[in-house]
């Protein structure tokens, strides 16, 4: 008997999208949810992942899923392959059950897992009227949700699979001392989230950062209050990547950083530098 | 016995508004309804419907409401005339219960209703304090919300009403062999829903589409992945109107279109066109 | 016993953050409440409070929390200062539990108590891991919120404390017999909400607003509906405070007004003005 069979609590299912708050769609998959597992507890992970971006969506929903309960069940829908002949996936992942197109939306969720197994939906095994093609979110995905929630086995949503498709993961490069690695996200504080953990750099701060153009000295920091507001801060992150932050101002403003730009950072004595 | 006298389950009720998530209204809805309705699940339509916007709110609550269970009561509250003498409805449309002001956001859910109830409102009958004459959201729709959702008869909130307020719904022209329509909304992505069904067209998707100066050769499409994006793809699209999309890119953008809009959709040859 | 031990309902958790609702960082908080606090209410009041403006969420949380359960656990994280050394607190405010950083953003809350028992959290003694220092709200407030959600006493997290951080109440000045207030808040609707309650003015409507070189002739309503759009207009708002607004437009974008502007509002004879 798995987790997802404790019937202690309502069932639970958590759900990333990048559907928006504006339209019915995100309502329509959970009046599905509601319809099919009666009851159940609704959480939304993010409807606003950049559109059809699944590495943003891979990123946003491996942080939080790692803090839920293990019967909590994950739907993902950021899919701008709908109904098109990509496979659509259950996962089971360190014992977490996932519901996503095989996209490269579970990428992070596997880099993080230890153990991993894979399952194509089969809609005809499992009964399901036709979906209509541009909405699997609330016609394929949330009924295998909503069942998966209510105790139905994995292996009964159809046959096993392997070799998802992974988001081609950003590349660290050193080069002459210095690592290049990409900026994974950008929070809403304007932090910059750099897709390095302490293994890359032995766990060792880095003291300079190039964009481009511009080189910055970095004030290494545990938080952003008290520091001075003139400097670049790093840290490691809540979610254990490189941040680069500014206290009480956007960093990836000022420092004119997006997602998916790469950086330089190094160990170098700080030459110069803007800061 | 109706369906919301059903017990097995907390009660549930949706939410539909144009507060908008910054302010503390909709916590403030959330909150009454909590108190009257102890353990009541609650879940979001949207609370982005366009400002004063019934018609918007009208289309969201209609796709969305005809997904979930039927027990839920649906609280709409789109209400430029809060506090005037407009009635305050309790509608049961094909078994489902909607509370909301009589202004024409119920438009689109009567449309898609066979059997059609409806009472008014009235407060003192329910022996409700006095409404804030600019929130009756919270003073009035929410109590009332909270009492059905726990059983109270519809009949009991106040007198049978008739002539319900319909927004004006946007005419169907047949010109010179062309059908002229309104743009019902346009969504997240940039899809363009226009106010026509199956049955307008005898089933068949246009192959062009005029709007204003513009004309623009359609391409069937069951999805949007896989098609070539310069095309301005044409399907019916997930809650059953004609939609106009591209793959990977903002229709409404590409071809200047807007909720409101009157365009035309024909069969003709495509004689020229900008695609 | 108190009301949080009421065992009939799931225990119930309202969250006010300034997170915004792009990240992992709410659904994190949420997981970690979900684990603790298995099977627990969770209900949004914002997560689109100011970055770092602890006096906007005090006031949108103490509009919000006045309106739910006595039982439910209010959860608020607007925290510049977060791995400082500023406090921790539990609050129990007229029998209403309240967990926040000490750094003012409880004072709206504590202007509408009359009983205010303070604890500061002390982690060592409730044997939490240690927390991310830039992430409090998920490691140390949100484990502290579950537990009083499901029946710990507050006096169990820490010491009492006292002399809460309280964000300066903007000033009601009375000059040349007009009185110089604060624009606290502006709503989604563009309505201009004043740090003016009824006590101040002997309960009448001013009929005059100064804001720096415009001066303003008010028209007194009671709603939004059926006022002449042109007029501005004066009422008492739905949270009991003074309110300017305009019909089906914003008066604050009309006025040029915005939150923590001084305005002039006066009982003069309306000589003249824009209006």
């Amino acid at each position: 008997m798995g987790s997802h069979d404790d019937h202690r609590f309502s069932p639970l299912i958590t759900l990333t999208t990048d559907f928006g708050l504006r339209d019915s769609y995100v309502a329509e998959v959970k009046g599905v949810l509601l319809e099919q597992a009666p009851g159940c507890q609704l959480v939304d992970i993010s409807h606003a992942i950049e559109r059809h971006d699944v590495l943003e969506g891979s990123f946003v929903l491996s942080c939080a899923a790692l803090r839920f309960p293990a019967r909590a069940v994950h739907l993902a829908v950021v899919d701008p392959g709908v109904g098109t002949d990509r496979r659509a996936l259950v996962a089971r992942c360190d014992g977490r059950l996932f519901v996503a197109p095989d996209n490269g939306l579970l990428t992070a969720v596997f880099d993080r897992s230890e153990r991993i197994e894979l399952w194509t939906i089969d809609a005809e095994q499992l009964d399901l009227p036709p979906a209509h093609p541009t909405f699997h979110g609330r016609d394929l995905f949330a009924p295998v949700a909503a069942r998966l929630a209510v105790g139905l086995e994995p292996a009964a949503v159809g046959p096993p699979a392997s070799d998802p498709c992974r988001a081609v993961p950003p590349a660290v490069r050193s080069i002459d001392g210095s690592l290049e690695a990409t900026v994974l996200h950008v929070d809403h504080f304007g932090n910059v989230i750099i897709g390095l953990r302490p293994e890359h750099l032995d766990g060792a701060l880095p003291t300079t950062l190039e964009t481009g153009p511009d080189r910055w000295n970095l004030q290494p920091a545990l938080t952003y209050g008290g520091a001075d507001p003139r400097f670049v801060l790093v840290l490691w992150g809540s979610a254990g990547y490189l941040e680069i932050a500014m206290a009480r101002d956007s960093a990836a403003q000022r420092l004119g950083l997006a997602a998916g730009d790469r950086v330089r950072v190094g160990r170098g004595a700080g030459a110069g530098g803007n800061c």
